[in-house]
């Protein structure tokens, strides 16, 4: 029982603002919604779509797409990123969720939001550019992380040079990058040729609140 | 190019349903929140907690603890699972996105919640279990992300017989083998000695919406 | 250090009862979020409101608003009150604290709190209505403060003879008028023009609790 | 009209987390003591003491002090600083506010709040020591207001010459300051000398919450 014993040690009591906006919800949103929320425990969820966004705080999908209690599977990881197919033994929380959402859960759509001001790609940059030597060194996860989105910064560094508008280019790649690595799943591929699912790309402004959709002919976000 | 070129064939306009609902919150909750937007895309995130919940649609982290933008910088994966620390190459967007909450975001506060029904524990549950041999095969990537459950289910199955009452269980000793997990990051450890970091684990009933917090004295979620 | 030599013959030990109840607040409230006052002491403030409230015993916006630690910027003076922008060489410390929330932090609402039974209200009531002389012989510092709010009376007044009425409408003027001088300081307007800055007035009832937002599209108190 | 038809223009409606924390604030706290608010509404507040503090976000008197509704009246502005006593006839909210509390309210305390990490007082520092031009061309309120420490910074920079011991020390000075300017006001000095009114310092440690007491004998605080 160390485990537990170990966490039993380290864990502490919920911080107070958060016990009572959870009351707050709980006495509001959620008693207005208990019959749905009920059924949603009885019968399991049926979601529409699987959303892929950031964990940054400024960047809500759910409110941002108007959802309500069982219509997105939200993963949310650094700067959206999905890795491509790699059948080894590790930990792939994100393959995961693409894997739970598309073969169990059977949603129709997969859609990676990118956003602005994104500090993961902020970092992915300067780690490509050379500026960033600490996420280099093997030490950092976050370095290996958003090593994913190296291939993204090669095109993008080839064709920007100034380096506000390449970060900038370097969001809205990462959502390409992420589509084209969703695809490489056989899963993924299998329900479009069955026509049963369909990706989607977009990117928001957090400043503006505008949505930039991934337009598939042009590849650019409009 | 062949890379964008597979996303511009792939990737489809975004459903009109969400173009439709993030219009409406554009023109609703956004503007009446837009000068703290442009605040935040200008001045950047100080979230005070991170939050690491799971993809499942019917859990709401954000909208349960009345967030704001800007509060909680949330992971989302299958399960709310955190695997221990690794340092290998390959890539682990859980670890990532705890340290870029604890080293570069600073947050005080790192949140585990799990919740009733939930799909990807009952799945740990049946595959430990040995009746979901699907899932051990080594092709699911599921299989091998919820394996990071397996020493809970070895504790919660040598107390608990009864099918039911031992996936509630291991719903909640999900929740404490994260929080142990997250303890062997050595960058989490350091935080909590400097005291500028707490743990917390909870559990949520989708059902009746109520709240169960991990009692660090106890172990038992009240 | 003759300055200083008066601090110290004239300054006496904290009463007990305010030692106590630190003590009490250290123990409890200050403990359970320790990280989070670290966080915040070596992070720095970034609140996303500033109130402009009374100092009066008996409204304390802080709590009214739920707000946390880090949460509020708060400016206290009699009667919610801001002097128009006057670029003269003395002390203004209504202005400097307006100055230092949008051009230092960067705050994105500007938030005006007037109440009931205002007892600085009262006296700008009486003293213009010609019934306290002993605000207006000069050597009162109240007078001239709440001689800010003249303006307001005339209006008030030329609608309402009924005298405890007039006293609660000059309440609410007194939001009004200051939110007019709120935009008359340069760096508030430009803000303002950017939309990184909102301003809102509300009006508190102490008996009843209740909070009365002004319109901006009629100016009354709903 | 002008005057409150700009206010209709500029002033907008509440944010919505604020009437959301407002409306669980008086389902919560308010109604577990409307009794109490309604005696205070009818009888008036009879304050024991007042306190002097500052804006900051993350220093509250009132939850410091386990203050109730009706116990203390609350000034803050930036840096708590009090002016000397200057018989103009501009506006002067603080010395208004101290009027009113030993005047009218008959306060029997008057307790002046420093604090560690302060903005203001960080100010004071670089505008004194030259490195702050743009607080001292006479277009910064901050710059005017912050001015009244500038003695206070000659003494302490007399004595320490270390930038970052330096700022400690003037947080400190900044509250010796301000007691000696309580002491220039008649009424103040009238009142401490009929037995009815006490001055007191301290300053709290954010990161610690510890609270230093201005100790009368020595001018140190303990």
């Amino acid at each position: 029982m160390t485990d537990s014993t170990d966490a039993k040690l380290h864990a502490t009591a919920l911080p107070a603002y958060l016990r009572e906006r959870h009351a707050f919800w709980h006495a509001t949103r959620f008693s207005e919604n208990r019959a749905w929320y009920q059924r949603l425990a009885h019968t399991g969820q049926h979601p529409r779509a699987m959303v892929i966004s950031c964990c940054d705080s400024r960047v809500d999908s759910v409110q941002m797409f108007g959802a309500e209690p069982g219509d997105l599977f939200v993963l949310r990881n650094v700067a959206s990123l999905v890795p491509p197919h790699s059948p080894d033994l590790s930990f792939h929380g994100t393959s995961a969720a693409v894997e739970y959402a598309v073969s169990v859960l059977k949603v129709a759509h997969l859609v990676v939001v990118g956003h602005s001001n994104c500090g993961g790609i902020s970092a992915c940059h300067d780690m490509c550019a050379g500026s960033a030597p600490q996420l280099t060194d093997g030490s950092s996860y976050i370095g290996r992380w958003i090593d994913i989105l190296r291939p993204g910064f090669e095109r993008v560094s080839a064709r920007i040079k100034e380096p506000k508008a390449r970060v900038a280019a370097l969001e809205k790649e990462g959502v390409i990058v992420s589509i084209r690595n969703l695809i490489s799943f056989p899963f993924v591929a299998e329900a479009m040729r069955e026509g049963e699912l369909t990706l989607h790309g977009c990117w928001i402004d957090i400043g503006s609140g505008e949505l930039h959709v991934l337009d598939h002919a042009t590849g650019e976000f409009v």
